[in-house]
């Protein structure tokens, strides 16, 4: 019988988060004060964020340990499996090897626990009562909510309104575990009702849930915010990921030539990636890491790279990013995990140096490449998934084409066990193609009067 | 660190399944035909069943070896994780130790792929083209879908439409895997319309939608039907999830003293059971295992042990089991899958025998359970499953009144993701209570003119 899955112990979870800014040959620009356009020290933080998070944000020590109270909980779920793909290689027949690293089988059944867990502990143990956040897809709400779960701790999301009608049952999900959740623009917040009365109808984004989230968790001491992707300490948290699928090619006796993940904010491809771009800078490895966002959202491979807010209502600093302007609104595709308009900073700086790669693909190319995954492999990918999964496909068929076999490993994020009605709008024909313009994407970045990258 | 996850490599799936009838003191009665009340052979199933799995049904060889291409398919998901329940213990405060073997990981997200694939596979190896299956809460058609998309079989679901209404996901994700899904009772069948003649508003049973789904099965060769539950080969393929229990437990340096699962065919409870009631005979170990069912279809413990139909229709051969009469429709509990009038008949037996014991709760109580247990543990279990959690906390109160620390082991058949509107409705006060009356079973028992058990 030959081997599909590749596993490790529970003790075999990874006793360090990787920092990879300590390894980066060009350090990412500090974040501005967007009044005196200043760099802001990590005290900016502090009404946000514990202390310990913040350290983390700005560290530049290559590895950071991971508590035991982190990792005792990582343990219901970690380490997640490593699969050869048979089923992909066959339905494809492509000389390609395939592997992919199964985020799917953690509670809330997405990577982003990983962090969720980490950043409601540092929360907790610096005495924070609630913690509020946003939510797109829902994945980092269900998440956040588990963790403050564990933790003791008050959630509050605001999830992106589309999702929150796309996706209802994950807001039962988050009930479940305690929290309250909010379709996002709410009139709870000023930033909210400022979106409502240009739009009442406003579908929401995350930039909008962002400045809500941001805006509530102001009013108090002991409330504090989350984010579940964009910033450094989130991806540091995600390097588990990396680490183990490391650990693991190496027992499947193998190394991929190419890393791919999906990219919403950048934790998600950084988990995955990151300790492998370390192989590259400590030995010389040249190992291809490329991102996969949607075209309707592609900040990567169509934005600026320019000085921006984190969040639409111009709350946050601003940040040295890949972006397509923080009042960018997405068309209301299913994978609204990746419906944010900027790349975390790392991520950005890594592409600037050109030391990773970044390639969009079309809604209903995603899809049709998510039901062939699930035909092929059993898993029904969450709709930020399948586009890795078009990613691979394409380097797969690059590889038929060529005769040439190579290893690819990608991150298979997360299930879509919430994302059915995605599946049955496509299978209904109402997944289309989205058209973004030059024109549309000119007008967004015209908005932009915010500093460039010196 | 306390490890709280006991895992195996994928070389360690069972290499056999293990057939408890070879072990049984008293020996399951033969299913008798209908009309003449005799005995019937295995060649009386062969119009419904490949003559691989007939041979399997009426076996009484102690180990049966599983074939390479199932254990392969094994590998997506299994061996399957134990785990101790140390929130759980935490949040009940008791002596006890708690373990759980966690059955939601696999792709469809419960215990039932591992005896579809099993079927599909000896189905596809006799060149069957199209199997019929019945469904409940869509754990079963789920996991038949998935198998016969591996196999390239025409997949075709009646869908009890009750759940069909409750959990419309179910439906898209056996569409994804290629499987059409019918809600039953459906006027594609003379069975169906024979129901809802009587009544055009019928919320079905499992017992109408197996009716449908062997008369579809029986309109040509090519087709066969499965059956999820209830059969001998049925409960002889789950029994890889309790072998791998008791490894998992000896890895953990401890034994159960009791072990539970829901009852509602009695493959969920065989297959974490058996494998340890082999060490009672084998080794004259006294490990309790009890079943959990619904109050509201008490057969276990309220039904009598008697011939009875294994469908609605009266289409099927006489079992003899403990039934609730085989027109009995249960009240309308989102525990779909436990909404079957009767027991498997080597289950029946036991229970006969006293070699096991069987416990019901009330709806409300089982929620109650899962809600403690998703704050508890992370995981958020099918509404099947919190029948088994249930049964765990009244075991694990007693330990505390009494000051005994004894290991109770529970089968988590699996994840609620596709339950979450049973889980709003328990938010939303609406589950509520199911009284039985004694009035209303003796008017269902009334109605079976079947024959004793000698």
């Amino acid at each position: 019988m030959r081997q599909r899955k590749f596993t490790l112990e529970e003790n075999e979870i990874p006793e360090n988060w990787y920092n990879i800014v300590a390894d980066m040959p060009n350090k990412p620009l500090p974040p501005l004060h967007p009044g005196t356009l200043e760099p802001i020290g990590p005290e900016a933080l502090a009404p946000l964020f514990p202390m310990a998070l913040i350290e983390q944000e700005v560290s530049m020590e290559k590895w950071i340990s991971i508590p035991d109270e982190v990792r005792n909980i990582y343990g219901l779920w970690r380490p997640t499996p490593l699969y050869r793909a048979y089923g992909l290689e066959k339905a494809l027949d492509t000389p390609a090897k395939i592997y992919y690293k199964y985020e799917g089988i953690s509670p809330s059944g997405s990577h982003k626990p990983n962090t969720a867990v980490a950043q409601a502990y540092y929360n907790k143990k610096e005495g924070v009562k609630r913690i509020t956040t946003e939510t797109g897809a829902g994945q980092w709400g269900s998440a956040l909510s588990f963790a403050c779960q564990h933790f003791n701790i008050d959630c509050e999301v605001y999830m992106v309104k589309l999702s929150y009608n796309h996706k209802p049952y994950r807001k039962s999900m988050m009930n479940t575990w305690g929290a309250k959740v909010y379709a996002s623009p709410t009139d709870l917040t000023e930033a909210g009702k400022k979106i409502l009365a240009q739009d009442p109808n406003s579908p929401g984004s995350l930039g909008i849930a962002i400045s809500e989230a941001v805006e509530a968790a102001m009013r108090d001491d002991q409330t504090k915010y989350a984010l579940g992707s964009v910033l450094n300490h989130v991806k540091l948290h995600q390097t588990v990921i990396g680490q183990e699928a490391v650990k693991q090619m190496e027992k499947a006796g193998d190394m991929p030539d190419i890393v791919i993940a999906p990219f919403g904010g950048g934790s998600n491809f950084a988990g995955i990636a990151f300790p492998f771009l370390r192989l590259n800078f400590e030995e010389g490895k040249n190992i291809r890491c490329i991102s996969s966002e949607p075209t309707s959202c592609p900040k990567l491979t169509r934005g600026v790279f320019k000085y921006d807010f984190g969040d639409t209502g111009g709350m946050t600093p601003l940040l040295p990013m890949y972006t397509l302007g923080h009042d960018f609104v997405p068309a209301p595709i299913h994978a609204g995990g990746l419906r944010y308009h900027g790349a975390g900073v790392i991520v950005s700086q890594l592409l600037k140096d050109k030391l990773i790669e970044a390639v969009a693909h079309d809604n209903l190319e995603v899809f049709d490449a998510g039901v062939l995954f699930a035909k092929a492999e059993g898993i029904i990918p969450a709709p930020e998934a399948t586009h890795g999964i078009a990613t691979v496909i394409a380097e797969a068929n690059k590889c038929k084409e060529e005769g040439i076999s190579r290893t690819i490993l990608f991150n298979l994020c997360g299930h879509g066990n919430f994302d059915m009605k995605a599946y049955d709008d496509y299978f209904e024909g109402k997944i289309v193609k989205h058209e973004l313009t030059q024109e549309q994407i000119n007008a967004s970045l015209a908005k932009l009067n915010t500093p460039e990258i010196p």
